[in-house]
């Protein structure tokens, strides 16, 4: 039997998740929902594309809905809503804004008898467990994320909003000489721009002031002001040929002794990826598997990757995952 | 509350044990037991030494028993045995035999109403972890497991049984260019010599025939034969001057991709231990609170790390581990 599933929202996430459901053979796509005229969005692999309205009468047609939206004012709103209809998840990253996101989505699914994952993907989500994983393992030590070197899209926005950009991709670059302190154990105390550079590949106006780009870029606020930041002036020719993708990565170290303190144990988690939104998207159709079988083993309410048990994510047997994985 | 817990079996890993449990807020040390004659074994934090027979009547005395016995015979019988009486955990890793011990610790736990986890530590363990999280994001991918640098116990001891031999250390190396063919991605086909080296340190009776330790060493079919081994004659004073730590260590890296095989994803879980057996004793400890909750739970019988969720592991509740480290 197939899991069905229901994709809302086609932006460069929901083409992941497209993509993740068609290489997994217990699934099956039963279409993309979209706030936009239906018939005016191609979906790549055939599936039909139903107006976001449609949702509210397909509750037999869905087993879980991977909703496919920006964190800052769409899942908010979205998650809770379909939470009360769907087995659902999500990839919400605005930090300070999870535990109200929690127990919004937590009251509309247990009210609806169903799942609601929240903040899955790679971090949160794969690093969220790893960091977890290690500070259970090696209580009292130190964790370290860093990211990159990939291409952040908030970033590269800012840079777009300023004037006289016509286009702007911005790489986060972890710092060579932070990485390696970290990996040998040291525990160093690191501040914002010791961790990372922030490198930006910019396409300017004809006849745009470059030097008062640059300069709004570096000093810009919470985006650039506490890095080092260096801006590349480059034609649309190179920004097409050259940073067309998304690749994004990055590791989640960790210190911890035992021994009291005596000896060092380094944790390494590390992720190298073409495509920020196709794993992400892979990430979260694997969590929707989980979904569909917590709801049909009674389980309901709000849940992140920390309350999902690891076998829920294979399509194989656990006769088969013990012989082949353990 | 305090969760009690006992260990059964006072080598390395017994020791390892212990020191992950001292350092555990929620967790207790009952005692340790052990086949020995309990008078003649000191135990380092102070911990009453128990016979084992002890555990016959020491039911309501003891939340989880961590069983700290070899695969070869000791696990085979003590972990059904004492999962009839108690929550148990084990590190089992003999990989063929995973079946049949599983099924046995199953039902020996069901009956009792009490969980057993098997072969948990880091590989199985934590490695195994991280090939099916891999395996589960990215279907159809590929995974590599390299051990080392680390001191491989059995092999040091197949090293011991040569006539003429006093001393023995063997590290087992991964070998740098398997390392970065893996970690590219490339998917390469490896050989056992490609993967490993194996350096062995030996401390010869005086007057020994080195040539013929050596020759003994680089030929012994499994342990050897076929890998690249490099053999060092050293002086008893070097042997514990440099070889006296347990450290060891390793890489699970997974290789997948998306889009039709377009984009490629690297994953690498990775350790760096200054001692095996107590970062294997603090993953135990870590599982044994798992153990205890599950079966607080209701739930009963035996299981994995597979089929544990990550938070059961953490002392921390559902809202701090969301807030620190999702």
């Amino acid at each position: 039997m197939s899991i069905k599933v229901g994709i809302l929202g086609y932006g460069n996430l929901g083409r992941g998740v497209e993509k993740a459901v068609s290489v997994c053979d217990d699934m099956s796509l039963v279409g993309v929902f979209t706030r936009r005229d239906p018939s005016t969005v191609s979906i790549d692999s055939g599936a039909k594309a139903y107006h976001v309205d449609a949702l509210e009468n397909m509750k037999d047609d869905i087993d879980v809905l991977i909703i496919c939206g920006g964190s800052a004012t769409d899942l908010p709103e979205m998650t809770p809503k379909y939470a009360a209809m769907y087995n659902v998840i999500d990839s919400f990253d605005t930090h300070a804004n999870i535990p109200v996101h929690f127990a919004n989505v937590d009251a509309a699914a247990k009210k609806a008898g169903k799942i609601g994952i929240i903040s899955c993907g790679w971090d949160p989500g794969m690093f969220s467990l790893n960091r977890l994983y290690a500070h259970s393992v090696l209580p009292g030590g130190k964790d370290y994320t860093f990211w990159g070197k990939g291409v952040s899209q908030g970033h590269s926005d800012a840079i777009r909003r300023i004037e006289g950009v016509v286009d702007a991709r911005q790489y986060t670059v972890p710092v060579p000489e932070a990485l390696d302190a970290v990996r040998s154990g040291e525990n160093p105390e690191l501040t914002t721009r010791q961790k990372h550079t922030r490198v930006c590949y910019v396409v300017a106006e004809e006849g745009a002031d470059k030097a008062r780009i640059e300069k709004e870029i570096v000093t810009m606020p919470n985006y650039f002001a506490d890095y080092d930041t260096t801006v590349n002036f480059i034609s649309s020719e190179e920004m097409k040929r050259d940073h067309s993708g998304l690749p994004h990565g990055g590791s989640v170290i960790y210190s911890g002794t035992t021994d009291d303190g005596k000896k060092k144990h380094v944790i390494e988690y590390s992720l190298k990826l073409d495509s920020n939104p196709e794993f992400t998207g892979s990430v979260l159709t694997a969590y929707a598997r989980a979904a569909y079988r917590m709801n049909q083993n009674g389980d309901n309410g709000a849940k992140t990757v920390f309350d999902i048990a690891p076998a829920l994510l294979s399509p194989l047997s656990g006769e088969e995952i013990r012989a082949h994985m353990l």
